[in-house]
């Protein structure tokens, strides 16, 4: 008998029907003898019809009371999933993230779960419930009702997991998996079985939005095995485990890109101490996060390039915020081109594989693809290219590192 | 500087503007220095679209999650009405029945208030706040949701009244207070400025519809003065009191009436002690409610005739029952009758004014109206008539005890 944390999204539980089918699922678990707890989003467009609500009335409301309305789209879903559940035979109960209790910080619309109280919920499992729990929600040491920010049902799920020391925390999205790539740009793209926890957090935070990355991030910090799969289909998904025991199977687990970036250089800066500090300070400032950062020696020795990447939407200012930081640096010019974007090649096997930069900058090459920016981590090697060769790019090193589904292939 | 507790239905805060039109008359008494309570329904139409879900689920949904589902429609109206509020200028803060805490039994959906914590509540309102309230929900001794049942927001208020020992509950709705009877078969009929709880509780349970009984019975048991205004209108609406100080100035407050009802006569019942027990234990049986009950000593003073009255929608079983009943006490006949109406006049004052009875009888026996049943208590004389004859009964006896409104008459 296992214990599983399953967690729906808001497309599949969008209809009644899909909430049946949900249910229908849930049981079948159920009867092999799982206790099985089930966080849910709320039903796909009612939070933005809450939004929208709000925003009829002010722009900017109040944080305390938006986390007060959102969170009745979570409360609507669990209640009726209950429902569907003692329809099919199932014994059920629901929790709002208050009677939980899923316990936060104070920070309304983007709060942190600190603590989370298992009680109720294991002796209802243990009495032959199924527990169903809204998602994205908590309260704060004062019962103030918060919410964990948007697809803050995974971390939900993910929390409970860990507080329950459940054996998985399976979540079901409109994807069957993390793929190699994203398969919309390379049809050979093969789902994997499993992929590790560094590994998913470089593909997350790259764009193959499964998943959130804090959920990530939680999975790993308390151990808790994470599965990604399908609402609409059955198959296995894909594991996010803390083992690298697969590091020998695979040098590269998967490629991710970002179309978003935008490139900002300037150009010969005379080379001293603090000069990183004093040109992305400013940026800071503002609040721009940026993404890869690179400094070379200029041909001339005493002054140094200093390239970085930001988000296109604050590329503009990004872009006039420097050229005031160029003139009193005296550097020599500022270029930019937001024509870019980054593909990353990602895999905890290129830690005990050299060459692998080597391999994949030849592979881009021989397609005439110039490279504009590097960039690498210990599980991750990032390069800039112009953004006409992103689809190539992506294709080129799929194929170069062997990624295509087997069948394909 | 009073405390005022003020409670919202459903059609006040029925869209956006309306919310926001609540919201300005709130700030126009807060900014004169009242602290002031809100206890607010559901948008209308709001409940009914959760209970649409839940129906294309389950015919009988489990009352527990019945209750988790219907309560989201309160905390949306909570949070929209504190963004008004705070739209324009008001400080304001929102509670759910559980974040109040308000604590109930377990009677899932027909949930009766057990006690208050007003701890927080007050300490808002000493801070500057209007307090926003869902109404007609709760939580229970293990912090489940519970609900009052329809209506329930109209107690909602009167306990925080009671709980807070406000200075008025007011319970704004979309007629202006309480009438002398129904201003669509009397237009002349008058809005009464005081009304007693005892008078308003009679003329409730009759039909006006006004507020809940149960609402008012509380108010009486706390003596928390409680008065119905228009949420659209300005006006000072009606005064519930429990004190009887206006007794001298009228002798009838209202008449109110019931199409429902319909008359069910056994004749000739052998007469003998338990009879009565006899004829309406299987009716009781049936969890059918009798209202009035008449018996008489027949024309051979061996037997009774025993007559009683029942909802209309329960006199095709009572009809059959009664037959079985007639034949076993060999009664001489079993007569019926749907087509009959109940008036009644309702007033602390003729407690003290002897013969208001036979004015009564007499005014109707002037415009020939025939009347089938009587029965009396301390503050009400009921009358049921032919059907045909409730409209001119009514104006018949509104003009004759003088409650036309003064400008008209």
């Amino acid at each position: 008998m296992a214990l599983i944390v399953q967690k729906y999204g808001g497309t599949s539980v969008g209809t009644i029907e899909r909430i049946q089918a949900v249910a229908g699922k849930i049981k079948t678990k159920a009867e092999r003898g799982d206790q099985i707890v089930v966080v849910v989003s709320a039903m796909s467009g009612e939070t933005n019809r809450l939004i929208g609500l709000a925003d009829e009335i002010e722009e900017a409301p109040s944080p305390r009371e938006m986390d007060v309305l959102v969170s009745t789209g979570e409360q609507v879903t669990i209640a009726l999933l209950c429902m569907a559940l003692h329809k099919v035979g199932c014994q059920a109960r629901s929790y709002t993230g208050g009677q939980v209790q899923i316990l936060t910080d104070k920070a309304h619309s983007k709060a942190r779960i600190k603590d989370i109280n298992g009680a109720r919920v294991k002796a209802d499992l243990d009495s032959g419930h199924v527990v169903v729990i809204a998602g994205f929600q908590g309260v704060d040491d004062h019962g103030n009702i918060t919410t964990l920010g948007r697809g803050g049902s995974d971390t939900t799920a993910v929390a409970m997991a860990a507080a329950l020391k459940a054996d998985e925390c399976q979540i079901y999205t409109d994807v069957d998996g993390v793929y190699t790539t994203d398969p919309r740009i390379e049809p050979k793209a093969r789902r994997l079985d499993r992929i590790t926890f560094e590994e998913m957090l470089e593909m997350a935070s790259l764009g193959s939005k499964v998943l959130q990355i804090r959920a990530v991030e939680f999975a790993g910090k308390y151990n808790v095995p994470l599965r990604v799969l399908s609402s609409f289909e059955e198959g296995e998904g894909t594991l996010i485990t803390f083992e690298e025991d697969n590091v020998e199977a695979a040098k590269i687990s998967g490629i991710a890109f970002n179309r978003d970036e935008a490139k900002l250089t300037v150009l010969g800066v005379p080379d001293q101490p603090g000069v990183a500090h004093k040109i992305l300070g400013p940026i800071s400032d503002a609040n721009i996060e940026v993404d890869m950062i690179v400094q070379n020696i200029a041909a001339d020795e005493a002054t140094t390039d200093f390239t970085f990447t930001v988000h296109q939407n604050d590329f503009t200012q990004a872009k006039e915020i420097l050229q005031g930081v160029a003139e009193s640096l005296k550097a020599q010019d500022v270029l930019n081109d937001d024509s870019v974007v980054k593909i990353s090649l990602v895999g905890v096997g290129m830690r005990s594989h050299a060459g692998i930069a080597s391999e994949m900058f030849e592979a881009l090459a021989k397609e005439g693809i110039n490279i504009r920016m590097i960039s690498t981590s210990e599980i991750k090697i990032s390069v800039v290219i112009d953004e006409k060769y992103l689809e190539l790019g992506v294709r080129t090193l799929h194929e170069a590192f062997g990624l295509e589904s087997e069948g394909v292939a």
